[in-house]
């Protein structure tokens, strides 16, 4: 097959039984790849009993230290949410992800992210997400199991990509959040030095623009214009302490 | 509220810690009502901790000794089952089974029944069922634990029973298309004057960059970030013939 398959990522999951239940809620949905984002536990026998015929895939789940680490080669992630955001936020619930996973898989790497089982994705990871899913639920009780959360969410990814056709892959690739997170530093170097953000007063400046940014989902063409970009208004930015009058970025275009 | 909410029928399980389960993926999705037929196991600790918040579901399920029983008083039933079966049924996916329980939820009492761990119903159990839910699945491992799937059809029963259309409101109003034109203009004259634009030779670089913007789908307070951001990066091009030095976007976010 030519898409790319999500990828799950765990972010500091605390259960090794909810990360066994995780690896075969992936698998009966036809997925393999499993990302452990600095667990706070052993993969145990309980991890392994749970994951029943999945043990494959289990055994094989990467462990990384990061979360951008985990998702740095990817076009589009997608973190799940128990609630509902303030800022804007693209939100989708899982059919509607599912839609849109599908759009990017041909173009390159994607990943859906499962926080913690108590406190769930914090801001900081919710940063290097395109926009969140979120599980339509009871009000007066929305706690849904981790593992849960991931059958669910693989249930509607398999329904839209592995029982039907693919959509082509898009004239660029999508921008990956490595990138990304090299424009966002570029941008706050630039609108540091012209003065617009203030470093003792903030806001939340940076984070809105990531929601405005990443919410537009650049294509790499795309990107690359908005760092020349930079790089003309805001000379000298395009890379820390980099000498003035430097335009590495390019205007290609 | 006027329609019958589904039931849950668990039959003959077997291991506490899914119907503990069960009971919390039945309470997440707004549903309450669960029957365990003749359960080969007792309602023990374990059952009580993987219920977590849905101890209550749990402790009022109804236990009967036969399918009959649970299902007597039902106007429709359907059978999950792994596999597909041979002889003429009405067979489902889990979203097609949602719209047909719902149509026949304001009528009378409507059952889900789930079979046991490892063998799932059997003939003599589904020959009380109206048709059969089939959960799409990897055909080289289809075993979903039976939470799971519990978990799936209650997800897919919310969506069409429970669940209004997804249309949060916005924390700001749109960006108005007038607005959005002053912004390209004043963008345009920054490019201009950083040289990143050059006039003899545009390509489709405003062009691109609409497309860009557009897709993001300002909002009117975003919109005035980024006419700060530009009078910041690129003094005096906030008007057209502005004097150099005039911010009058201002800092507003």
């Amino acid at each position: 097959m030519n898409v790319n398959l999500p990828r799950f990522v765990l972010f500091e999951p605390t259960h090794p039984g909810n990360i066994g239940a995780a690896a075969r809620a992936i698998k009966t949905m036809g997925f393999s790849e499993l990302v452990l984002v600095n667990p706070a536990c052993e993969i145990d026998g309980e991890a392994r009993a749970r994951s029943s015929g999945a043990l494959d895939v289990l055994m094989a789940a990467r462990l990384t230290g990061t979360l951008a680490e985990a998702v740095a080669d990817c076009g589009f992630v997608v973190g799940a949410s128990a609630r509902r955001r303030r800022l804007n936020w693209l939100e989708m619930n899982p059919r509607e992800n599912a839609a849109k996973v599908a759009e990017y898989a041909p173009s390159g790497p994607v990943a859906v992210v499962f926080g913690p089982e108590r406190a769930g994705l914090a801001n900081a990871e919710l940063d290097l997400c395109h926009g969140i899913v979120y599980i339509p639920s009871n009000p007066e009780y929305n706690s849904l199991n981790l593992a849960m959360a991931v059958q669910v969410v693989a249930y509607e990814l398999r329904l839209t990509m592995l029982e039907e056709p693919m959509a082509p892959a898009a004239e660029h690739p999508p921008a990956e959040v490595g990138a990304m997170e090299h424009f966002y530093a570029h941008l706050e170097r630039a609108l540091l030095a012209s003065r617009f953000l203030d470093p003792r007063n903030p806001r939340h400046l940076m984070r809105r623009l990531r929601r405005l940014f990443n919410r537009a989902e650049l294509d790499a063409n795309e990107l690359q214009i908005l760092r020349g970009m930079l790089s003309a208004l805001a000379p000298g930015t395009a890379r820390p302490d980099q000498p003035a009058g430097d335009t590495d970025a390019g205007q290609s275009r």
